[in-house]
């Protein structure tokens, strides 16, 4: 008998969020605990093998009710060994073994890809990428992770690191970027630039409405900054017009180097919803060729926080689909 | 028993090339003939079968001992039906069945893709790819073409039209392209842009060495703005750096995007040789990231005009060696 679920698990630096998902790539059953990457990473294995089991317990299934367990996690991996070579929120953690050791403790396959990708595959699955086989998504966070799916599988290259798209660089000597580049996506349109951008200017000695958020609370937000432009606020319309013109540059030299159907934002900067979308198809369709109408269709997410999870599960799916029959 | 060739043509506005390749991608016999789109394209679709039959003649071959014909055309191209959309430098050719009007001709299966992907995947094959699946080529002619190539084989998108990235915005709001863009790869660092931005230069007042050809020819071409760059004119200097400075720029998003091996710059401005290559390696070490060493090599091609008849016939063996046993 075909069996009905894949788990998926989406391990942060914060959380362990998990999912018994089905064939269609709806959930069945969730779980989440803390994640303490300081106790080692041998225990919070340990910690997401309990998980599984919890979810088995919870479904009433047996291991071989499950086509197996993906897990996306942070990176940079080693997708041939199944290690985290080293994750800058999982301190401590090198080359860390991590699919062959929830292997052995659940006894289930597991299949290992990086959060950004996993994610990426939710969407493209289950969530806004419509079916199409050719989808890229752009999760506008603290940085931009992406995923490129091609032709129905994420895209890894010689490397097994593409669709860093967050590294981009759209302004040539533009801002400077932890990487070590300069002009990086990631330095203009996402939720942590965003805000960066809006303080550094009030700091410069620009005003306007966050002048009192900054004074009060010593940050502001992403959040605080689109609520602002939303009100008219001068500085923070300036800072999400360029915020939208990047992504949209960004979305054009997508569309040139993959030719997707759909582009897909995600992630807290897609929280302001149309007030993001639109703006950035209107630069998009000034900034496009006139050649050709090959044109993704750019739409916001749909599985929110669940992308992880969903396209973790649906790339164990993917992999028992692929497995030689024994 | 195993045909032996397959034939390559390269399709072009001025000229048609074809080629007999081996399994290896060694050419054995060559054909050219001029090429005079006015006349109509089923002209030359019966040129182009003639010059098939005088490269079995010269190899004392049937039609049963090769395993196809590749074409390589201007584009864009419907690769689904087979066809010409329009072409730049074939006026008047709207909606071609070049495909299947080649193949009613000759007998043989025709394999039909764009001229810039079909040299990329000569490079790939049997060129400066180096054996690896992953391997990207920038073409620096009067344009900028490319071709992408993943886990061996030609990257072509929902569209049909991935890796265009000459038309890759480098610079947001920079110089206008035909393309109606503005910023693009190859208004930087294309041969063609090469000579114009000297030109511009030097009618806006810049003064140099440039400036006798100038008045005497009444132009300058990329060899000469080469040539007087080597001598150490200084804005012919200016002009280089920022070519390569773009250039080594489009490498990094090419890193981020695909994750290749190998980037294989071709084309009239590779001439140059080290003289491109060096500035360009050395802008790429400069401007790419610092967290991992995912980094291509960046090389220069090695079949020079040979690149398009051998990827064209590549492509009509690997069509065969796919096509299911009769």
């Amino acid at each position: 008998m075909t069996p009905g679920h894949a788990i998926g698990i989406d391990l942060g630096g914060t959380n362990i969020k998990a999912a018994l998902v089905d064939a269609s790539g709806a959930i069945t059953y969730k779980a989440a605990t803390i994640c303490q990457p300081e106790r080692g990473a041998e225990t919070v294995i340990s910690e997401m093998a309990q998980i599984c089991q919890d979810l088995l317990g919870k479904g009433s299934l047996s291991a071989e009710d499950v086509v197996g367990i993906g897990l996306g996690t942070p990176g940079p991996l080693d997708l041939t060994k199944g290690e985290i070579v080293r994750a800058a929120n999982l301190p401590g953690w090198t080359a860390v073994p991590i699919r062959d050791r929830l292997q052995e403790l659940t006894g289930m396959p597991v299949v290992l890809e990086n959060d950004a990708n996993a994610a990426a595959f939710g969407e493209f699955w289950a969530g806004a990428g419509g079916g199409c086989g050719d989808m890229v998504m752009l999760t506008l966070g603290t940085g931009v992770g992406s995923g490129v799916i091609v032709d129905g599988r994420l895209l890894h290259g010689h490397f097994q690191n593409a669709g860093e798209l967050g590294h981009m660089i759209i302004v040539p000597e533009g801002l400077s970027c932890p990487c070590g580049q300069r002009g990086c996506l990631e330095q203009y349109s996402s939720a942590g630039a965003v805000a960066r951008r809006a303080i550094a200017a009030l700091q410069a000695g620009e005003t306007g409405k966050l002048r009192a958020i900054l004074g009060q609370a010593g940050t502001v937000s992403s959040r605080d900054v689109v609520e602002a432009a939303l009100e008219g606020d001068p500085l923070c319309r300036r800072l999400w017009r360029e915020t939208c013109l990047y992504l949209a540059i960004a979305c054009v030299n997508i569309q040139h180097a993959f030719n997707p159907a759909t582009v897909v934002l995600g992630g807290g900067l897609a929280e302001a919803a149309e007030f993001l979308l639109i703006p950035v198809r209107e630069e998009f369709r000034q900034n496009r060729w006139r050649l050709m109408v090959d044109v993704p269709e750019i739409v916001l997410a749909s599985l929110a926080y669940d992308a992880g999870v969903i396209g973790a599960a649906g790339l164990a799916w993917a992999a028992w689909r692929q497995r030689p029959p024994q």
